[in-house]
């Protein structure tokens, strides 16, 4: 039995290890123990010095664990208490359930948002990340659980890369026939490629700079994959443009190329840029007849993240997921984890366990 | 009884009033008595040499009648087949009901579309459009019965602006207590402010240049109105940013402050760009982080042209409506009403009958 948690906690320029009694998780709260964590790509701009981030803080919030204690009768999204044990995921952020915002169905912009991995500690509130044995639970946290027979390393990207894309699709319309062109195949873009495909769309073009990755895109059932100088053909090939892009690079020549590749009612769902960038183009006649869409989609709601779940479970090839996270460290190798992933030899590394 | 039907026919450089026998409607098509059309803006871009369109052709596309012959049972949208002295309006163009976008509920994209007001005449259709005293309908058509308590001038408009305002509001997910912005106070905006009114909105911000437009938007319904400088210290007057901005002036500059209006979430509805003009330009990250979205919408489906009519039925103020169509010329003072409508005398001219 555990009485002590250990964390990795962040200080603007460097990491500590630091030990601390378990906190009792208060009305609502639930203390879980980690049992994995990702290093996603905006840990990795945070500690780069690209995000600014407040400090001290323990970050990471792909993160998948077990219920250690709860404070009183907490429930999952569905309604059921959860008890020790369960195993579980969990928003990136708490919502309050009653301001605007969360009314409106967009949570992830509450107004008394905290997101883990994300805020300063305080005495109260240490364990706010996935780096760290355990994670202490807010209450306004929706919480998923994870069935028993999904591997760590499927399940542990979900409440991040794979809600994401969830959100995204649906934000974009994505409906079975479409022909949806994906750019960037890293975690998020191979996640959206599978997603795609779960979901009924006619053709899934997958696009990216790296050979590799676009060799990974077939994996997870692209039915093209092209570089972006080859792109507008390989639609052209296909469809009459097509009607939903997926653009997870961030890439300010990958968001304005979208404008070109859509067609009649086509749908650009921009989620990689997140670092100010560019300024992106389009002329509004020929977007208004042709009656296209842009949205913007950032984070995503609790239904999203069940369905994360719920896809993770249906894939047919869990294993290509899992080979998304090839490598655990356990927590205190932390530096060699972060040095792992910072040389992108793999789409996510994972803290907290040993393979 | 009529025989004959008369047309104002275009031929690109000007108008002349022809008369041919009556066609008989072949299976499926429907030939209307036309009880009255208007001057749509599209209208008069054509006849300004500004819209090429091919001639010889009968323009006028927003319009009501009544049935005088059917080919067959016809039915109307709901399925309920149509008799002669029915009252109705129609589809801005045809629909296959078939091909991929007729589907994918784009039924104003169809692959086969032929639309009303824009086509060459032939033989066997030559009363394409509203400017004459017959319509004659094709097969798959999308028909609407209108209530014979409505005046003509409240339903003329229903089948191009009030049903573009309807789908528009559609696709930016208006939604009851949402914030709207409308820019531009023309008939379409005058409509867009009373229908985001009758949709639940708490605010509704009309914009307009013209001090006499955003005085009639009062009388619509909006809750502020203001010119384009004020606007934007209107709108942080009464949220943190608009759900919903709804542009119907095609101005660029007025596309181009839309992205500066929304807020979290915020859907902007582009409508009023129809010819070429210069491109906008946005942000990706601001756009992402705040979840926006931008649609463009250009006509409707036919449940948006039934819900424009029950719409224009239920208004608490049809007089309103009615006098955005204050002078209506008979058939052969095409010139007149032409010439009115061009000086912006009113939001719509009517021809076809006499008040």
């Amino acid at each position: 039995m555990t009485e002590h948690a250990t964390a990795v906690v962040w200080h603007g320029s460097g990491f500590t290890l630091e030990r601390e009694s378990l906190p009792d998780p208060g009305p609502g709260e639930v203390l879980v123990r980690v049992a994995m964590s990702t290093i996603c790509g905006s840990d990795l701009h945070t500690t780069a010095g690209h995000r600014p981030t407040p400090v001290p803080t323990v970050l990471g919030h792909e993160v998948v664990g077990s219920v250690v204690a709860t404070g009183g009768a907490v429930r999952d999204h569905r309604g059921a208490v959860l008890a020790p044990g369960d195993r579980i995921t969990w928003m990136i952020g708490t919502a309050c359930g009653s301001c605007r915002r969360c009314w409106a169905g967009v949570p992830q912009k509450c107004v008394d948002v905290r997101k883990y991995g994300h805020e300063k500690m305080s005495d109260r509130w240490w364990l706010n990340g996935g780096f760290a044995t355990h994670c202490h639970l807010l209450a306004g946290t929706g919480i998923v659980r994870v069935p028993e027979s999904m591997p760590d390393e499927v399940a542990t990207p979900a409440n991040c890369a794979t809600a994401t894309v969830v959100c995204a699709a649906r934000r974009a319309r994505l409906s079975p026939g479409d022909t949806v062109v994906v750019l960037g195949c890293g975690m998020l873009g191979l996640t959206a490629v599978a997603y795609a495909r779960d979901q009924g769309a006619a053709q899934v073009i997958a696009c990216d700079l790296d050979e590799g990755r676009r060799r990974a895109a077939l994996g997870f059932g692209a039915t093209a994959v092209c570089g972006p100088d080859e792109l507008a053909g390989v639609v052209a090939s296909v469809s009459d443009g097509a009607d939903v892009v997926v653009e997870v690079t961030g890439s300010a020549a990958a968001v304005q190329s979208a404008f070109d590749l859509i067609g009649i009612d086509g749908r650009i769902a921009l989620v990689g840029s997140v670092s100010p960038g560019p300024e992106v183009r389009f002329e509004p006649s020929r977007f208004v007849k042709n009656l296209s869409t842009v949205v913007g989609s950032h984070n995503y709601a609790v239904d999203d993240l069940a369905e994360a779940v719920d896809f993770l479970a249906r894939v047919p090839d869990q294993r290509a997921f899992a080979d998304l996270v090839p490598t655990g460290y356990p927590l205190e190798r932390f530096a060699d984890a972060f040095a792992d992933a910072r040389s992108l030899r793999a789409p996510r590394i994972a803290l907290g366990v040993q393979r």
